[in-house]
């Protein structure tokens, strides 16, 4: 049975999405896209909009698993805590759908998507149009988010990826 | 119509709730009590316990409208992080119940309680107990919920309140 996968990049002010299919060692594009929240709404509109909007995704394309980036933020706490705030509003729509959830450090994309963990951003960007053959390339936060996709289908094969399912976080590189 | 608040002090670890009923300017104690995530499980699965249990709390109570802490962490940005995912679930099964939401910072909690922002926490538990004339003394984070419930229902009588249940901050004192 073909798995497909949603990916999660969360952000307080965007949240970037991607869907993408498994079927054996193939990767095939469904959807992608972002979720913007109104800025300067209170936060439980936003919140409302970031929950709503994942769960017309996950109406729209059925996803039988999910993957969401881990964040760290260091820039000041109050950002730190909106980002927390974004990501849980995430994790609740999903696990409200009762998808499975893995999560991914961005090193632990970069390492599984590019090969090495220190690829910049425009490096991860090409391999998410390589691998899944796109014809131009997706706005960042959706490109993060087929990234993420990708990571988990990478990684869920083996031993690793059924901890990650189980939502442990995984510490070290790509498996062999 | 009697007006049913259901206040929320999210954490990480517990999250507690008291829900008060409002009627002219009596308030009845309801409900409080602790949602206590697994420690150790994972995030998703606290995630689970928090929106899960609170969507019990409010089909159980069935509260006209909901009031939480603004939380504020400095300790690191893991723990400040992690509050705000709780926070966001919080924030989530709220919204997803179409209840509307006001936030009050603890000081603001405080002022309206007892009267002054540096009241310390024993005072505030002092002042739920003889204002809401319980029994005995709640769990600390009950407690907690229940003093929010009651800074709502003080504040939302005013142009502050209003404010307040659009989900703006309030910054300043109580009102007069």
């Amino acid at each position: 049975m073909a798995r497909r996968i949603l990916g999660i990049d969360p952000g307080s002010r965007i949240t970037g999405f991607g869907v993408i299919d498994v079927i054996g060692q193939q990767r095939h594009y469904v959807a992608s896209g972002c979720i913007r929240t109104p800025q300067g709404a209170p936060l439980t509109e936003r919140v409302k909009v970031l929950v709503d909007g994942l769960f017309d995704v996950i109406a729209t394309y059925r996803p039988t698993e999910s993957a969401i980036e881990q964040v760290f933020v260091n820039v000041n706490p109050a950002a730190t805590l909106m980002l927390g705030q974004a990501r849980g509003a995430c994790l609740s729509a999903l696990v409200m759908r009762d998808l499975p959830v893995a999560e991914y450090t961005a090193l632990q994309v970069k390492q599984s998507v590019v090969g090495h963990g220190k690829a910049p951003k425009e490096q991860v960007q090409y391999m998410v149009v390589t691998m899944l053959n796109l014809s131009g390339t997706p706005q960042a936060d959706a490109a993060d988010a087929l990234a993420v996709a990708l990571a988990h289908a990478n990684h869920s094969g083996g031993a690793i990826g059924a901890l990650a399912r189980q939502g442990l976080r995984i510490k070290g590189g790509r498996l062999a």
